[in-house]
């Protein structure tokens, strides 16, 4: 409720166009107005740019393709992040235009409508080959949310000259996304190499010492690059739904 | 050294205008140009929209002096931060036209030309009044490359309403830098009221149990809204920058 | 045994009503009358306010069904938690009038005795729909030992407003159960917005830097509201026991 | 502002009573009247029956006088708790009537007015005499906010007859407070011997493998009785505090 | 090798009765004679007085067989420890003599020596049920050393009277072994009863912030009782070994 | 109070000799007799063999010469440890037969009675000369409890050959305790060479990933020789405690 | 690209014998040529003198063979690590020549061609048997690698003559691997033993407070002999890589 | 004592050439021959190849005088390191010849003998100006070994074309040692550029969630290029022994 909506409502209570009874039904829930059905968030996509997703770990099959039928109701269309084969498979019976991203672990089921593109592109590097779900989950939420997306794999700093070669890709993306794991280390070297906002995914990927992400994640949260921000552990979609966020402004 | 200018490079060497000693003395240090002591970088700002800051802590009065010095000969802006009450007088004592910031124990030495702004505010939030010196650290940063800044101190979640009646302020907001120790909760809600990016800086106020920053840094990575990404611990300098880069995308 | 049930012993001594061996034996276990079984603490009830409970996590079906049959035997109600599903099969099979509290992963088998109720309602609050079985833990626990249970879930601070739409629940509560992962951060801000006691439950909800549950436990250890006090992670039991203690001051 | 006096002001309004402006301007800042500087919480006090305090560590005594003054200002009494000896002295120096509590390094400066007491006492034990500045800040916090405080100390648990024999005193409280460090067991102790909510403060106290408080900090969270709750460590304002809301209700 | 014994060795190749080739072949491998395949260690029981033990976890019934046949034909008893109901009744098989002590999860091979028996009984306590299968191991380990083991399970403290009944058993051991997992406690507790050496074992029992027995473990290194030390977390055989050492002083 | 001095107490109240509120009191206090002064547990010698002792850290010079005269008015012998030059000056001043254990950091005033010697000598051995605060300590303890103590230092793993030389005094030894920093490694080898119980004491020598102590802490807990137990980083006293206890067995 | 090189081109294109779009291609990727197919690392072999490995875990057979057969192709042998038995038969069937190192769950595809040898011998020790599949993966890497490789195995500290025994074994090795688990301390004493390079790899064998290798990982970090460094926990591999580019220089 | 030197001297006792007692006091001492004073290790610089050297830290200037002056009167050169500018000054007043480092913060003390060089040079490279200290401890550790130092100081990640055009330099090292704190990342670049060994020093420059150089320990532990071994955070004297134990093979 905006100051003008409110001095309006005022304004309408004293000239009598409003009841008292209506008007404070409608300043008891300020500072947000309800829809009848308190928590179901619909509102969320405006206020934050984002739509509702389903996080599938820990959901059976049903739940899932439960809450996916009450998002398609509402019109929207419909990110599942976090799938075992299993359930890809159930989902996937269940809604016709289902499409499947494999390597990203995601489900997406579109609701048809044309989003307007953000402003540049968002270019998804990784490491390694093993940091590649993360990244997917990454890339295939900033495409869901209608953006550009380029990918660069592989490019980790123990063969730099890799990276290197790419500068052009780097210096073309508006921002960039860095998943990886064990020593995190790209993170920086990315950051040094571009003026563009980078995301950076510390991913689980490693053994021993790495902590099950626990290294890469202190290694970029210390980069001396500071143009770098670190979301959680395989938080891809995350990254994701920032990069979009960013790319959109 | 960008693509055309190494076209052009090339072209005046085939023309002989450019003689193959001066071109391999150029080119050597490619891709970026060397002013003779190599590893100073004033290049950087170029390829990272950033210029060279000082990093007060650690280094003396006459280390910093000196570092400045050479800054300015080379005609930059200089930003010195984590700087003690000692040091900042002695700093203003050797640059005239230093710019003392006490709160964000920062000293700016101007270079005098007027940047273009950012294409937004750059909105500033601190959970308690104890991080107002990280939250300067970030402020001071991001005007210093040239963006407006506002600043909304003291909003912690313990009374969510404070934040909620400056709501508006959130919202005309381009990028957001949240600051907060303790259990650093704010960046959650802040994040869920708005569709901006949110730079979440853990600071180190708290005692026992928030392990000098930890607990506010694990509860900003464990953030449920996804459009918060974290930096270090007390990093207010890093945060100005990103929230910088950002806004001038 | 009180102060004045001993000086009526010794009475009984005194005046010869009470053998000397007699009342060797019934001294020999105080400050606690022991039943011969010593271990077996039904006293435990009196002393503590709490029922014997059985943590059902480790315990083969036939062990918690053997435990359990050795209460009933001795008059009390059980409540059995941290079940799966099959070990529920497995006690609502052996006991006729169990009670099934699926989402809290318990079984309650009644005494049929009424208990005098709390003298107000206990709040339960989660923060996303995966805090619910902790938060039914509770709930349950808290219904078995004889209080109303008002339950608000899914009301996280990524979305603020659900919270202070039901504002008016959290104040017409005595006490108050917060079980939240990820952050934790939903437990700060209950306890800003009321002036009742509240006791946070981290839950072990969330993955990389949630460290099952660290990040939660820390944020509400930190928590910048006074009045939240924490027990371990996913303990639903105990903060459904402690709710209860208070509400029955 | 209640339910009740948002019906009158609408009423008020309707009527011509109020002006739309002025009608605006209290609704302005709802659900909480602002003074004028925002965020001055007076109204904290009322919300969660607890009043402002401040915190003293980190802070000069200029910046604690002065903080002080607005409070008294606003008719409030104040505690000042974390003061070294030297801040103690320059807060005397500026309050006539403040009352200084030297284990507890606190201050408080009384309004005069009587408070009506809690229903019971409030009990704050410690495990040894290290572990007294904490108790005795949860103890002055508690008796500050109105409540009858008794105090045991140096009960630890290697002397565990040295407890028993004040077995009363523990059933005789309404709420007790365990402040313990090294390893924490007194909570635990404590916790089994009555039915009355225990209220857990690990403290700092040890070397080696305390890591300043953690080991107790998480002796007290496993704690095998269910009617323990813990704060964080060093925590004596927030324990008495709690204490304090529990023992009103 | 004794000193005595090298001095004899060396007079008999003074005296040419022990030829330099065979006291070269016997010095060669001093301090300790080698049994020819040098890393069979069966000097250790003399040693340490501790015969070699087989940690069945991780080992294949096939392997643990083979090892405890080679042991036999060494005349040693076998102990073997960490065993699964699996490989139990595979040792059963292969030795006819085997005892199961299934609680232990152990098994003994008897040599059908007798031995002398330690000076003393070794008290073995638990703070809980859930404990009793690493008390068990200890005292398993005890008895197969020679010592007398009284058992005392389930006396933690939040039911502190059931220890204190047995006070007497407390004060007839010669060594005290405390298994307890949560918070540790007990050893704090024990030790503070009696004049006798306390053994703590840190068990892994607990959930969330026990930290697969941290907590219990950290606990007991800060014991406040100055005659408790502590082995690794479910390290029964360690604790029963030491005891066996100390009872046989 | 034992069960024949209860049986007499109840035969007194059944004859008459002992009042029934003489009998109440003292059976009040049951399980153990108070003094009057129930705090002061000056029957902690007899319980556990082990006088109060003084912890000189964060106590100040006056308050450690209070206590001390208070122990001194008891008759008992006093030892004071962790003092600084400072306090160590003191407190020779206060006494006049104090004496000063300098490497040790202890004082003792001691009461002129002999006391019977242990059974055996207690070894003390450390892994550098930057452990010997802490060995002695530990020395110093025991001495000061009546045992003969052997001192062997600085026979750090990495020259393995200094410890073999001395094997004879390993052997020798009743008890042994060990001092070691960094990795803690020297308690396995010790520990691999004797039948006697070994007392590892972490101590918090060394920098960076020694963690205070923890590498240490760590190591020797993880000890493969089957005898080792651990005490707290730098517990010196405590080690001696218990190899006192042991020792006097 | 060499200066040299660099200096060729320039003058190429002075003489017009070089177009500048070439010299500009060429120059664009420096300071790397690129082979085309940017990511395939084969030049890692001669920039890094190691070819590349397929780390086993986390692939399907599927997929380790196919990158097999393309490293066939180019004419590399092949190293396989951490399989497990089903992997390691699919491998066999699918390559004829693959030799299989079960102890190190290893498969080697050679290349048939000879290698040159390393300088001298790899010597690679463990404290325990079940720290030998690390040690094997060391070992066969080592000699995949062309090098001589002893092993040693078994040698822990608490049976240290073992270790002394083979003395003459370490001192005529080149360079030395230590593999071990628990509390790592072989590392130290094999240090202090030999002047020759340590590589210390820490093995996840034990329990309790060895968290999965980091006891050993520390106690080998804060190593007291000064020639050792650390690799990752049961970094085998690693190990053998670098103990053979030491031992190739 | 080798095999030959063990039956020479058994020969002799068996022709009366050496007595019995003279070969007992001998071989009693095996496997090492002791010079008298046991614990002076003057053989460990032939053993280790590393003379002793002084750790500055934790000791006066008077005992570090006291140290050197014995060192001298062997005849050793001596490496003082960890020492404050006092210190230094104290050093150099009681040592003529000394020479300082001042950004080692170390004084070597000549012995004047000339020391065969290593059989390449050893490169030490730094990320930051910071790390210096630790580097410069390194390099003047190795020199004063008798190697060739070659320093690279300041080529950190986030401006990697600083480190590819000292390329060259990497390529000619024959050892090369990495210093870097913040995320540590250097040391994977570096590996990744050279087929030389690589000695990683975790520095503790950095704040935050660096934990004193945790972060960068990580990242160097999980770096992706199998070259790299770690020793302890800020060990520049480690790493210098071992880089010259590598140089000297």
């Amino acid at each position: 409720m905006t100051k003008d909506r409110l001095k309006k409502l005022l304004a309408g209570v004293a000239r009598g166009e409003v009841a008292v009874e209506e008007a404070f039904e409608r300043l008891q829930s300020l500072p947000y107005e309800s829809t009848g059905e308190a928590h179901v968030d619909h509102h969320r996509g405006i206020r934050q740019g984002v739509p509702e997703v389903i996080f599938g770990e820990g959901k059976t099959t049903e739940q899932i393709v439960a809450i996916a039928r009450l998002m398609r109701r509402a019109g929207a269309g419909v990110l599942i992040t976090r799938l075992s084969g299993d359930k890809i498979r159930g989902i996937r019976r269940a809604f016709r235009g289902a499409v499947v991203h494999e390597k990203a672990r995601c489900v997406v089921i579109p609701d048809g409508k044309r989003k307007s593109p953000g402003a540049g592109t968002i270019l998804v590097v990784t490491a390694g080959t093993s940091d590649i779900p993360v990244a997917e989950e990454a890339a295939v939420t900033a495409e869901f949310l209608g953006n550009a997306v380029d990918r660069l794999f592989d490019v980790g700093v123990a063969g730099i000259h890799r990276l290197l070669l790419q500068e052009s890709r780097l210096r073309s993306a508006r921002v960039i996304v860095v998943a990886a794991g064990m020593e995190g280390a790209l993170a920086s070297v990315v950051g040094g190499l571009t003026d563009k906002p980078v995301i950076a995914v510390p991913t689980s990927v490693g053994y021993g010492a790495s902590f099950g992400g626990v290294a890469a994640l202190l290694g970029m949260l210390n980069s001396c690059a500071p143009t770098v921000a670190v979301v959680n552990i395989d938080n891809g979609f995350g990254a994701g739904v920032l990069a979009s966020v960013i790319n959109r402004l």
